[in-house]
């Protein structure tokens, strides 16, 4: 297994540091290349994701990642010419975020939601293509457009996904989320599509949600979602709201996932690079430790992957909430954990 | 004063009913002529909102909308050509939702949450604009795009009434709500204008938020926000959630403002039309009633907008959260409260 690692910026860098320490018990020897691509490189050189490490980047078995961004570079530059570019040249059309609240973790709502779904996000089109453009920037007769691209292609192969996620799950539940009912020229080939595939999942329970109904269930009935899927600007905002009511972005793990593998998959924690923090060894590393499990599932590594899910489920059930531990700490807590 | 009322479909009707019943105390004897739009009306005639009964609406001092959407007509159809349309022909740039949560009424978040904002939303463009198209419709190589549309004329007046509302309370604190590090031919519009007007209100504290960032601080640390501007379709987004997190959308109420007054606003509760409970009296219409509070305040009724507050704050601190009693009830309660 060779395995590209990008920690990135700010507490990425800490993050991955913990979540390598977990790999390297649960599947030793894995050959490891780090690339020094964010904030302090693009300060450096000006380069962002120079051609020359893509393609050595594409050779890899699967990518982990750190975070992303730092306040020394233009907001922005690095999440879409670093981040994006990566999700779009590796075709990553899979952004796979699980939502689940461990037993001992709290939630900011109230009663014991249960909480175990899985969000199936488009990664590679919808309002992420940088497509629109601005007239008469800076003047008062500005025009600014953004352009939201669907394609058939692109929505299928997702939807497609979803449904044989949810096939093997016990519940057997999708949920279209989209905003159909404004948004009628991309929510029309959602839709539709869902309901074409529908048909060859007849053991697949579907429902559609509006994006905006979304917010109200998962605050008071999170336990109604099984699988979601949805679009890249719908996913993001979906999924940040998942991570908080499971205890906080900090637990949020996510895989932007190329089914096919015709390019090496990329796995990071839903969280960013939190400058506030960085450095003071405060950030929590178990998204960047839950990311690595994913990312052992996907190189069909169940076992470790389970051994990995099972270290942290146990860790946080134990934790004072009040006071979890270092990211250092939390780290060597998993590591011997899972061995 | 001479009202257009629009109760439109299921609860619409039930909560436009004890509405009219508060205002009927507060404020005796308006004019009020009353639109069969919605539902049975399309169906029966196929009209949806005929010119007419747009041109004599305009006439009006304001509109008091209950809630538009039936089963039976397909989804979209009276959300776009009714709703929609009426904001954007009426030219209610400011979308305006408070989001307040009352001494006694029960939020989903933990602790005791301090929530009091306000969300200035941009009601004419955005994503909303209906732009875009489908190319090879209903085949493996559909296109649809969807085109959000932003211009400096557009976001600046909502800006400059957001930060003018922001300057008039105790905090004095704005938060734009976009997505620019993705989103930055739009984002870059938003930005520059918040920037520029900024200068103009010194006193005004101003901030920048992702809309995945506003999720969790939303169900982590609501007491943060005090004026919210943002566009059309995250405004659509945040402003559920803000409702669920303040004890549910049958208590929020929201306004369609056209600040200039050229064309009457339009006062709705942020809710659907529900038709799963439609016709059981058993609706809150507590967002209804609110939703008269803004129309009075509108119109200059300062002293009878802020009776209602007060006859719906007591109801709230009085009731018992799992028996609040049923549409009519309630709104028998506040309207013998305001008397
Ligand atoms: C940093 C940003 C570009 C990114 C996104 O919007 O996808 C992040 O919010 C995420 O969810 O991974
Ligand atoms: C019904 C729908 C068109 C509407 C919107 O998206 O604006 C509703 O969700 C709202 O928030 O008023």
């Amino acid at each position: 297994m060779k395995l590209g690692v990008i920690p990135g910026d700010g507490i990425g860098v800490e993050v991955t540091a913990e979540a390598l320490r977990v790999l390297d018990v649960v599947v030793p020897g894995v050959e490891k290349v780090e690339y020094d691509l964010g904030a302090a490189r693009y300060r450096r050189t000006g380069e962002i994701l120079p051609d020359s490490v893509l393609h050595e980047v594409r050779g890899h078995d699967a990518i982990l990642l750190g975070a992303i961004g730092d306040p020394s570079v233009p907001p922005g530059v690095l999440e879409r010419d670093l981040l994006l570019r990566l999700r779009f040249e590796l075709d990553h059309y899979v952004n796979l975020r699980p939502a689940k609240l461990y037993p001992g973790v709290r939630t900011p709502l109230t009663g014991e939601p249960e909480i175990d779904f899985v969000v199936y996000r488009e990664g590679t089109e919808g309002p992420y293509t940088g497509n629109g453009g601005v007239l008469r920037r800076g003047t008062p007769n500005e025009v600014a457009t953004e352009v939201s691209v669907n394609t058939a292609f692109g929505v299928e192969r997702v939807v497609r996904a979803a449904f044989e996620r949810a096939r093997s799950r016990p519940r057997k539940r999708l949920t279209l989320v989209h905003k159909t009912n404004v948004l009628r020229h991309a929510g029309g080939v959602w839709q539709r599509i869902v309901n074409e595939v529908a048909a060859e999942f007849p053991d697949v329970t579907v429902d559609y949600n509006h994006v905006d109904a979304v917010m109200i269930h998962l605050v008071t009935h999170p336990e109604r979602y099984d699988v979601i899927v949805t679009d890249n600007l719908f996913g993001d905002i979906v999924t940040d709201l998942a991570g908080a009511i499971c205890g906080g972005i900090g637990l949020a793990a996510s895989a932007n996932v190329n089914p096919e593998r015709l390019f090496p998959s990329m796995f990071e924690p839903v969280h960013g690079s939190a400058p506030d923090i960085a450095g003071q060894d405060k950030a929590d590393p178990t998204a960047a430790v839950l990311s690595v499990a994913l990312l052992l599932e996907h190189l069909g590594e169940t076992a470790a992957a389970a051994r990995i899910e099972a270290a942290v489920r146990a860790d946080l059930a134990a934790r004072d909430p009040e006071n979890p531990g270092g990211t250092r700490e939390i780290g060597e807590r998993l590591a011997t954990a899972v061995a």
